[in-house]
């Protein structure tokens, strides 16, 4: 079963629903839960925020946030999750945002990505969890590790299992 | 040059940006435009809208159209297409709607598909054009064609080469 099945069987168990946020993934976390057949039960939808002001607007990212540290950062990483889960009126909210290359963006080097989690809808944005990580390989491997981190901290949240992780790890091909 | 970077390249010639409302492509629209390196220079964002009342509520689609032909109609596509376009601020937006399988939905068969394009900005939602496929293969498959004949569409507006396209066209692997 894929990481992305074992998600959505683990949402269904729950009776929970998820919505994702995508900055660097820009569609491929959503594209890998629908390509489930049945995913429409408890995946409500998604928002590829490619553009700041889309962060900002939509996503309800604070402007001065993103303003002071742009957009690939932890903080932004947690508000859009937080932001697309009470978008879409979703239990659960996923978010990806980071520099998949080929160059540096806002200051920070190719593959570093942050990863997040919202606590469980009603709670506040920071109740949620957000992995870094520094992430070798070209643009379609970063792009395609931030999917798998991404679906396997929801599914580590959904099973109890979450460690506190707000902190660097490896990771790479 | 695949046909996402063609694309992404009329655009950036005619200083046009484009957003996407998906739901049965689920994200692979959107996926494969910023597979492009660059492509943030013209793609704005995308909403995957899966649930029924994110078309309506984010997408602006017509709650009675919905409710009578369901999310399967190439009105529906249309307004997907303009919705996406003035939500995320875009000249263009483009859209897909249908039946990936394994089963029917609203009362269409698998393969139905309807994709989109909307005209620039300002122009009224039925300014647009959609196209109507009847596609083989399996949810895979169909996906990915469908995928390819949104990116076809908004090439063929941008080229100037459209037809009208409001009729039905044979798809398939």
């Amino acid at each position: 079963m894929s990481e992305a099945a074992q998600v959505l069987a683990l949402l269904a168990d729950r009776g929970h629903t998820v919505a994702a946020a995508e900055s660097l993934t820009g569609g491929l976390v959503a594209a890998a839960l629908t390509a489930v057949p049945g995913s429409s039960a408890v995946f409500r939808g998604s928002v590829t925020a490619y553009a700041t002001d889309v962060k900002r607007d939509l996503l309800r990212v604070d402007g001065a946030l993103l303003g002071e540290r742009g957009a690939v950062d932890p903080e932004v990483a947690l508000q859009m999750a937080a932001g697309v889960r009470d978008l879409l009126g979703a239990d659960r909210g996923i978010s990806t945002t980071g520099v998949a290359g080929p160059g540096r963006q806002d200051g920070q080097p190719v593959g570093t990505v942050y990863v997040a989690v919202s606590g469980p809808a009603g709670t506040e944005a920071r109740a949620g969890k957000v992995v870094s990580l520094r992430l070798n390989g070209d643009r379609e491997e970063i792009r395609r590790e931030s999917v798998r981190s991404v679906l396997g901290l929801l599914r580590e949240e959904l099973s109890g299992n979450a460690r506190a992780q707000d902190t660097e790890q490896n990771g790479g091909n």
